[in-house]
């Protein structure tokens, strides 16, 4: 099955303790996309300025994403600018600059509306509700938000989880989003505003998954060098939908190994700047890193 | 093969937001002992005041635990008060009363001086040392310490780490003692100091294993309810080091399993106050819970 991916398409500029990389190819969906794009085919909408550099396109293009839907308005593209410091657990956002983004009304085909397999990356919650109803057969959704939309549109976020089948987020935001400091509890809150499954992010403490039935955890693979662990969540969310897309049914044993394939394509991602690293990802790297992590968490 | 555990036998006084319990029997090795007894014959080594209630003594004896070597001397037994808050992640120490154990010198049998698997419990690294001189044929020796003789006595620590096999630390014990913030950085270092194998435990984010050739994660048992989480260090130590002694060899897959244990031991310990839940903990329980954590780690 296809996954169409709705999210940011960005230039990001990145300091870390490694060095300071301006204006790189980012944003939700094109990290997501660099892992999704390993199992199946990846449709991408996303909303670009004019200044958006023709290599970057030709970037995307050359991963053999469908673009039709990224669509270029005038104006500037989406900027991040951000900052990690010590062991880099925590991003320090020194500016948002939304330009296009910020009147973002995706556009998608008729055969794209029916893509069975939908990624809701981060952008406004109203962007991500506009995409979801013109959807006219969802058979898995999956949601990622972030602290700024649960602190700026905690309602409509929650209204929307009614629609979803797995919420995507990190620690502080299931906290943030739940009001329960206990991730149990904060999951078991999240389900009850009507997500099927919520994932929950720890970085390098690995992921918590949830449903009414099944509980399971997973350990990071273990990274001695972290350059920049900007997407980690988005890619490791598109290793996570791209091997679901690619399942028949979404059994607990299906599950499990979507989150191990998530978690090892994150790994891959914080190894170099940006998408540097993930771009260049081959599923037999990322099947030989399966391998390599099996050895290290089964008992 | 039977474990010899020197550390604290002590009474605790702990507050969490589930209650306050006072004087309650508690220390490094009687938790270790908790989990270690349900494997194999464990020999205490420890000292305890005038003052320790005769009850406690009782109990011990009770649970199969040979006390030859469990001395008692003329003053208080070591006392601790501590409290938790929020997600009870993190021990505030209210008190700590050395008592007796200011001038603890372990004294063991010629038979107990014979036995091959030893642990050194959180106590002076002088005293660790002291005990393991006296010990003719070691096969397998671990050892826990804490940040108070990190920063107190590091070179006597580090000294020591030369004749451990298996360093058992927290993440930011592993981190104080090496100086390295990335835990893997810090285990290797670790092992240069001499220790054969490097354990860090992360509480609710599970424990990272590393010898020279193999590193190891697993997460931990997911828990909703933690009531009190005093000494599911040791009571991880005493499930890890016990499979290990009933095991006829050290191999990787003795390894993970044996930190799987550890694992489910710990998290019984953190259910209730003090020795509670472990006291009553069952083989058949322990085993049980091993087989739901299985379910919920392998993929």
């Amino acid at each position: 099955m296809s996954i169409l991916v709705l999210g940011t398409v960005a230039l990001d500029s990145v300091k870390t303790p490694f060095g300071h990389k301006k204006q790189m190819l980012g944003g939700s969906a094109a990290h997501f996309s660099m892992a999704a794009r390993l199992f199946t085919k990846v449709h991408l909408v996303a909303i670009i300025g004019k200044d958006f550099p023709k290599k970057y396109i030709d970037f995307l293009r050359g991963k053999n994403l469908e673009l039709s839907s990224l669509i270029t308005d005038i104006g500037k593209t989406f900027r991040w600018q951000g900052q990690y410091q010590g062991d880099l657990n925590t991003a320090i956002t020194l500016s948002t600059e939304l330009g296009v983004l910020s009147g973002f009304k995706p556009r998608i085909s008729k055969e794209q509306s029916r893509i069975s397999h939908i990624f809701l990356a981060n952008v406004d919650p109203d962007i991500q509700r506009h995409l979801l109803k013109k959807m006219s057969s969802p058979r898995l959704v999956g949601l990622d938000s972030m602290n700024y939309w649960i602190n700026h549109k905690r309602a409509s976020l929650v209204r929307l989880l009614k629609d979803v089948d797995i919420y995507v987020a990190n620690d502080q935001e299931a906290r943030m989003l739940s009001g329960e400091s206990n991730l149990i509890k904060a999951a078991r809150a999240c389900l009850s505003f009507g997500a099927k499954m919520v994932l929950i992010k720890k970085g390098e403490h690995g992921v918590l998954f949830f449903n009414d039935k099944l509980t399971f955890s997973l350990p990071a693979y273990l990274a001695e060098r972290v350059v920049d662990p900007t997407g980690a969540g988005d890619t490791f969310a598109g290793g996570f939908m791209g091997y679901l897309a690619k399942s028949k049914k979404i059994t607990p044993q299906a599950i499990k190994k979507a989150l191990a394939y998530g978690t090892i394509a994150a790994s891959f991602n914080i190894e170099d700047f940006g998408l540097r690293r993930t771009a260049v990802l081959t599923k037999e790297e990322l099947e030989r890193r399966i391998t390599d992590f099996k050895k290290r968490v089964l008992f």
